[in-house]
């Protein structure tokens, strides 16, 4: 870095509001000097810095959880600097060396460029996707020789790798670890170096890997990248990471419906966190929400609606947002009817058991699973509850026959 | 290995006679009824096996302790099979990464060439050459990309990697291991695939690569080869393993003179374990001159002498061991003058100081040092000691001054 540079009152004070901005919501910055000397280097020569974010090649499933990283790089978007994309291909297109993971089959180029299509889709709604560069690591790393390799490895050591989190778990736990792992963070840290990233972003739980590359381009006689490691966002449990295994995630491709219904469920007390880390809603807003909310003059209820309406708005438009907030005040909310039941001509004799109606009209697949919904009082007529399993129906023309909560068929006769 | 070779009565006597003498003074055979197997197979396909031997490709400076190896490689060729030496070039080209061994410079394409033809030079000295292949492993090595070293690191884990025992001892004692170092096992193996290897010969202290080998093999579809130990031989001091570094070695490229006395300083006690090891004396022979030494029909001396006249004529030839023999008798045994003494002219006074002529003459360094060696009783004059540091010498033609056991000067007036 040179300390030669020199900046003017004007563009001390863009680098300081760069600084306040980038740093805000961060987990950790190392080194926290460097990356202000970063900023200023960008601002005084005018140039943007290269901001990198690695990517599994593997069918992405985009989720709130990793858009809290895109909100940050938007940041960086919105102040002139380039974001590096990176897809993993390389390692995507060897699939699993040691042959235990049966998931991890290799991906064709087609597969690898579809995959790559969906990611730029699915982070479009968050970032903008003509201002990003898509790089894709097979490009330099199949390139490598057996010699390249070994000069890049011998900059390591064996116990300086097995510092990382899960590999010392691992080890400690008599777990194997395939002598090939090795090279995952090895072959993240060369990323950095063939494509010159400033700064590279991740999860907290990637600051093994981004110190890897900061250590090798070092080794490879380049100007060392930043590391910048964001929160990782409860999931709608309020408890564990927000993950698509776990089912407690908000995905950026879901039907707004869902996206809406989903964020009234998250709890209380993480609904700012979400404001901060995965939306772009001003921090002084954010605040006098929050301040808002404690003294009463906001419902959480309110904030909480004006959270999903944000999400649907962000990932599927602002008519999307207004759409699902009317049908979940309508369904969920004041418990009435919803506008668009579907119709069903009644076709069988004038009078049905309860049980066989429900099974006849698709609304349960079996008569036991119909006995079951009755008795758990999931079953309604004309808005009333039907308790009694041997109930005989009298049908009626425009009947409404409601299952759980979403669940309409009106009857035509 | 074919369940379904049938051997002959007299294809089983022949496999008998090899197996039982080629496993004679070896310490391990992984898996023993393999290395059967392997003998059989060579029998009865008369396909000579493939007996795989590494080498380092630095300057060899071969020694005793080497030939071990050599004699049991000797055998395998007497019984037709084919020795593969393999030179670890690929290795030596690139040096240490880590750049922490300042000796493990990196070796040019004639370095490494050079140092083969002293291989093949030294080694002939016990080996047939013109039956031995010589193999280069950066043939196959450099060709290797950076997917096969994966797929190739892929078959071992690291805490399989971490059993080896110098990585054992340093991983615990927290010396730093390089990553780049846990591929050299990985090489050894791959080399045992690229070149069909049947059986890898090495020390005791090789087991783990050996058996890296075997592993590799199998994971490469290949037939495994069988690891076969021999034992590493004490030096001259009786104690450690005969190496270079503790200079208790004898080496091969030595002079007559050096070997032949050198082994005469062979521990009693270990020389029967020479003969058996690092000599073509056959074992009939050898156990009955144990027998021989021990009921004392043979003096420890006699049978140290012949040793080092089978180790001077298997290095230097048969008339360098008459030689060797007849020199160290004369000087060292029956401590009579040597035949070739050099000859000096006097042309000083008539009459000189023991210590003035020892200086004069070249034959000690200084006037200090001379006064000790006769302190020390190691200086004499026509095979009289001179004990006296004062004692003032009339030079004569034909006078013989000596030092030590070896430094003679005659005198010509």
């Amino acid at each position: 870095m040179s300390e030669e540079l020199k900046a003017t009152p004007e563009q001390e004070k863009e680098i300081d509001r760069q600084v306040e901005a980038l740093q805000r919501g961060i987990v950790e910055i190392v080194p926290e000097e460097a990356f202000r000397e970063k900023i200023k280097k960008a601002v005084v020569t005018d140039q943007p810095l290269k901001i990198k974010l690695g990517m599994d090649p593997s069918a992405p499933d985009v989720h709130v959880g990793h858009t809290v990283v895109l909100h940050k790089l938007r940041q960086f978007q919105e102040f002139g600097h380039e974001i590096q994309m990176l897809i993993g291909d390389f390692t995507g297109k060897i699939g699993d060396p040691s042959g235990k993971s049966e998931t991890r089959k290799p991906l064709s180029t087609e597969e690898v460029e579809a995959n790559a299509r969906t990611y730029v889709e699915q982070y479009g709604k968050v970032l903008d996707m003509d201002k990003a560069t898509l790089y894709y690591n097979s490009e330099w790393l199949s390139e490598l020789t057996f010699e390249d390799v070994i000069k890049l490895a011998g900059n390591l050591t064996v116990a300086r790798m097995l510092e990382r989190e899960d590999f010392h778990n691992r080890y400690t736990s008599n777990k194997p670890i395939s002598v090939h792992e090795f090279f995952y963070p090895l072959m993240q840290g060369y990323d950095s170096i063939a494509m010159d990233s400033d700064i590279e972003v991740g999860g907290t739980d990637q600051t093994f890997n981004l110190m890897m590359g900061r250590q090798l381009q070092e080794a490879y006689g380049k100007e060392k990248q930043v590391a910048l490691t964001l929160p990782l966002i409860e999931g709608l449990d309020g408890v564990r990471k927000m993950s698509k295994s776990l089912n407690n995630y908000i995905g950026v491709d879901e039907d707004p419906n869902e996206i809406f219904g989903k964020s009234m469920s998250i709890p209380d007390e993480l609904m700012i966190k979400y404001y901060k880390l995965a939306t772009d809603v001003p921090l002084t807003e954010i605040n006098k929400l929050e301040k808002d909310i404690a003294d009463g003059s906001v419902h959480p209820r309110d904030a909480k609606q004006a959270l999903g309406r944000k999400f649907v708005s962000m990932y599927h438009g602002e008519e999307a947002a207004d759409e699902a907030q009317r049908y979940f005040q309508t369904v969920f909310q004041k418990r009435a009817l919803p506008e668009d039941i579907p119709e069903v001509e009644w076709k069988g004799e004038a009078t049905a058991s309860i049980i066989d109606l429900l099974v006849e009209l698709g609304m349960q697949p079996s008569k036991g699973e119909a006995r079951k919904m009755i008795k758990n009082g999931g079953v309604k007529i004309n808005e009333e509850k039907v308790s009694d399993i041997k109930t005989e129906v009298t049908i009626e023309d425009g009947m409404i026959v409601q299952v759980g909560k979403r669940k309409f068929t009106k009857l035509s006769v």
